[in-house]
């Protein structure tokens, strides 16, 4: 079978750079925030991407998809150029181990990165202080509590914080990174690759499309995900020292 | 930890339907073809979403991601609501096993679905002859020799085959399944929930947005994929005794 490993685009060796990324893997967590810059970010040549986790034992993301990590918390290279997570579960946002981990490689990573509630996750961490940020419209009203201001738009850019919501929120967090990091040719690129150029069945893909009906709807049916998050809120702000 | 499998969106009991759907997890397997489908659908309650190969043991998805079958081709239920694929390792497209699989559960599928590559392995399974298709834009020159006929847009529907291009293609076959199964408001909810309202960093997301040039470069950057593909197309076609 194919060595999947060596799935990379062709690209000239003068184009070629060494780049760290990590991605967090939590139980819970959600692979649908994280696939898009995973792939975008790890078909580049001299990428590493890391599936980082306490150890290498399988974690079950959401709904039900079992993954390995591919490094630890302490194998994990020290300087990242990108730390990124998505949403985990919620129990990970009082982990003290992890709140660690992300403190200390966001520190000197180049750029921190989260989509939906993985930026609060990153807020949990200390990471968001004093910063601009959004996350998925359900908890846009929590990122205070971790010392956030919102900001509205799809990807949310504060010096070397970058947020958005759920999703394709991720895809293009990835294309402004690669564009960053590699220029304008690479995002144009990585779009063409993802045939990023979606036509919504029905364009309410964000609350003000969507209209007040279909958004308190949509709320219901996931006040029991965000509800346990709130409480997590509450703490964070009160061990962060931070008043809302 | 989260028991990731509570994992589900709240419905009123009788908006709640029993329904099956597998995607096939196959070494070299692209899960940011996979991802989008599986999370819409997967969240609903009600909804089964299998993650099917030969047996239980990890496959390695593109670019280096570990990933566990959650049920077998012997096991997998005979009466798929949707049987999806998304690319795959080159090799799987020739694998007897697989193909055979395919061929079976496809015929008695409520849904055909393929994004990105996984379209042309549902025509090497012999699901798309005589059906309207698409597939990566690097790919749709291949569709004729599973005896497909190349139809444009984003998703293409021709009687119970859905097919898309890659990543978000996936989302977009889900959002219109869940309009046939599930209704008009499922739809809409799924849309929301996902925040699919994108806004690409540069609209270049299909060769005719792209232009010439970056199209050309793109192509030659994934040369060594296709090429692979190819050779697989001819023999296929031989196989099937069509002529192209």
């Amino acid at each position: 079978m194919t060595d999947s490993n060596e799935i990379k685009i062709d690209l000239p060796e003068q184009d070629i750079k060494p780049v760290d990324v990590a991605f967090l893997l939590a139980p819970g967590y959600a692979p649908v925030d994280i696939i898009g810059p995973y792939t975008s970010l790890g078909v580049l040549p001299g990428v590493n991407v890391h599936l980082v986790w306490k150890n290498t034992e399988e974690v079950v993301g959401v709904p039900n998809f079992p993954t390995r990590p591919t490094t630890t918390f302490d194998e994990c290279p020290q300087d990242l150029d990108i730390l990124y997570a998505g949403a985990v579960g919620t129990e990970v946002f009082e982990d003290a181990e992890t709140l660690e981990f992300l403190a200390d490689r966001g520190s000197r990573a180049r750029w921190v990165a989260g989509s939906c509630t993985g930026s609060l996750l990153m807020g949990a961490a200390g990471l968001l202080r004093g910063y601009r940020a959004t996350t998925n419209f359900q908890a846009v009203d929590l990122l205070p509590y971790f010392g956030a201001e919102y900001a509205p738009g799809n990807v949310v850019e504060d010096r070397n914080r970058i947020t958005a919501g759920p999703a394709t929120g991720g895809f293009e967090i990835a294309f402004r990174l690669i564009q960053d990091i590699f220029g304008d040719d690479r995002a144009r690129e990585a779009i063409l690759h993802a045939e990023y150029a979606p036509e919504p069945l029905f364009n309410v893909g964000t609350p003000e499309l969507a209209g007040p009906e279909l958004t308190a709807r949509a709320q219901a049916q996931t006040k029991s995900m965000i509800a346990p998050l709130a409480e997590v809120a509450g703490r964070a702000a009160e061990r962060l020292g931070i008043t809302v």
